[in-house]
């Protein structure tokens, strides 16, 4: 591809430091997280709200949404979320992603716990301002809430947050490796709308076993707002799953993907 | 990512004078004009032309389109227009860019008055040849008009039509800063797709709601052609909450996402 | 947008000579000619298998596609098409587009005229190979072919072929601006997903009225393979319309969009 | 396009050889086996959960994913793929492709028999995972194997497979072109969309008629998971047709598209 540059030249970003007291008293880091905030505000308000009322309308024979548009909803917002605050915060708007860039050295531990508390923080308001919209229909329809489908096992709710998990994060970390940036300088330019994709395909494959979490402040969200057992009985499994997914993608890349020489 | 430029270097462009004389001897200005007002009738033409496509449709059995489709044809569409209008209006398309751009100093008092009536009668223009094309389907399908829709009260749909419009011009936003387009020279490419997708997504949440509106010219136009008591009593809504969700998202960008070093 | 260059050297090119003879003996020009004929080729194969292949299984409640998949068929394959031989032919695929590309002086004469040829040959043997595999599907289905549906009288089926030709031909011009690109040099790189988002476009809003033309090769090569009354007797329609709505996007290009100043 | 080269300078990269030895020694080799292993798998997994979903669910009256869906999966699915590890394997996931790719000399006899290897055992897994996930649901609704449908022939089927496989591969070869990426240097930024986009537009073709293989690797997964006689009795239209359909692209690509001055 064009304008390679030599990868002989390249060396890996330094690791962030665990413990990196600098960033606290920048105003970047309070900016991204007031990025990180609205964004998954804004991720669950549409997103919730596009289930809410496709429920609303399934019995009108094709007069609403299908799982298609669904799986849009939640693939096409994380794309243009992704695009608009990933120069100021990396675009998590998701723990499994903070999660897994803690793993990878690529952010601090501080800024990765206050990344996954603004984002469930977040979430649960997004979700919040749904039923306050949705009145009547948003309980009658389900809240948005992540559960496993009658007719599937427990495990194999937890096996499909983890591979789904694993598709994003994997995803994420091909996207946005510097390493590649430095051998193919276009490669950024489709990040955001590759990772959007990424969520828009683990929805289609797996609404029908769990809803799809793959995001554990989406999960938490839906959750608290609905606040029915139905919602928590599952709930570890939207943790858990993603955690475990987003791990391995993290070793995933470091030990193939990303090792040796560009 | 590639070709960073030193942030350093970058001062944020001056802002626009609110009375700016001098661009009404210039050619540019009524070419601007004259885009907006063509491309915001193309808009309504191929958007309205679609609701009430489906709408005719909608009882063969799922022989039409459904929301999804609906969705796409006005996400789709603003993606189109905006990039073909990009370098010659900015590609608004739609009031409430305009007046988020007007608060934020991108364009001047009069561009911004002169950009709505061209908006605004393109609308009127469009949905008029939707009317002539459709003949008697186009009454009897509700003419594309924007409503709140029974079930949901006055407040739902307004409050709908504000984060709606925020989530548009906060994507606009983000994909037009210049201070990021500095740092990230890439970002620029995606920026027509993004704008796109956030009006796509919109759609998606918000047309059980509302239909959807987030653009006063486009609810504007399907009124005064459909021009029914059902289309004006709403109408309010449809200009006052994308105003008061542009401005939000105008102060957000101000003095979150733009504030500080780059 | 990034990497500006100064819009003052700029220079259009030279309009190119309607007699072109130097062309005919060079490669470039027959291979041109043969990636417009496979290219109309597999963009009827594609496009008409998707149609008769949803009318098939629209009795089965659900269970084929609806409008949005064949307004994808198209969408999507002139995109794929217009990116694969953009640098070969400038991707026609279209009479329509290279008329108007021989008002704005793009194309000579003769290079216009074996376009068309080669498209509309192509086309023929696109839609031929679908009704091999179709067998009585492709019949019973009505073959792909382009009629005004009842309901809608001929003028309107003409001005939703003007008007949606109009929306390419626009889109074309825009997305291949070369002033455009002198400016803004990211232009190009959408260049092709907008033009086919255009087509997707277009078909959304006109499929309900005459199955959507905007391409005479389209229309002659489901024509001729059908060879049905009721696909000839609308078929001036589907050459005026596009036609003339090519003739109004290259003058208003020519006039407004790409005159004056860059 | 901006950025022009000399394309009198261009030289095509010097053939692969057929055997080279000296990858087998390089970790890039290995890493680019696993990396085809993964995708393969994760491709098998993302596309056989959504097609078993769909039809678990389509006698909900629309409460699943129609056609449309479907393709989706597929094609968005190599469309990340393609863009995670074009940098490390070039992303084939496809024999089809891989056998394009040797007889172009684009890859060594040794690294096409392995990544054909690793692409099919990375298949069989990704479908036995679907089938622990699902279940009885995975018996029930055919596994996701390919088979010719009631109503079409064996010769229309091995036609839909020549044909849908020459469009990918087709897309392939023109979006990764070296001599192109030298005259238009942007073109390779939507190459992995584009080799998406026409995995989805073969699928929204052919699902009816085979449930669309163009990939040998995806139907041998789907066939032994599967493992009824249904699935292997049609399953050499499988290989036969897409290696056919790869060879007439390669052919096409190399004294048609590439032939010549650049």
């Amino acid at each position: 591809m064009a304008r390679e540059v030599s990868a002989k030249d390249y060396h890996d970003p330094a690791p962030v430091p665990i413990f990196h007291v600098v960033e606290l008293s920048q105003w970047s880091f309070y900016r991204a997280l007031i990025a990180e905030f609205i964004a998954t505000l804004l991720f669950l308000y549409v997103t919730v709200l596009t289930v809410i009322g496709y429920k609303s309308h399934v019995r009108d024979a094709c007069g609403g949404l299908d799982h298609l548009g669904i799986a849009w909803a939640f693939g096409g917002m994380i794309f243009i979320l992704a695009y608009c605050i990933g120069d100021i915060s990396y675009g998590h708007i998701n723990p499994a992603v903070t999660f897994g860039s803690l793993l990878a050295r690529k952010v601090s531990l501080i800024r990765a716990v206050m990344y996954m508390l603004v984002q469930c923080l977040g979430a649960i308001i997004g979700a919040g301002i749904v039923q306050a919209i949705q009145m009547g229909y948003y309980e009658r329809n389900g809240g948005g809430a992540n559960t496993v489908s009658p007719g599937y096992s427990k495990g194999a709710g937890l096996g499909a947050e983890i591979i789904g998990t694993f598709v994003l994060v994997y995803t994420v970390f091909s996207a946005t490796d510097p390493k590649r940036a430095a051998k193919n300088s276009f490669a950024p330019v489709l990040a955001p709308l590759s990772i959007g994709f990424a969520v828009f395909m683990v929805h289609l494959a797996t609404i029908p076993i769990t809803g799809t979490g793959i995001n554990p402040a989406r999960s938490l969200g839906a959750a608290v707002i609905y606040n029915k057992a139905a919602a928590w009985d599952d709930h570890w499994i939207f943790w858990v799953g993603p955690f475990i997914g987003a791990t391995i993608a993290a070793l995933y890349h470091r030990f193939v993907m990303s090792a040796g020489a560009a």
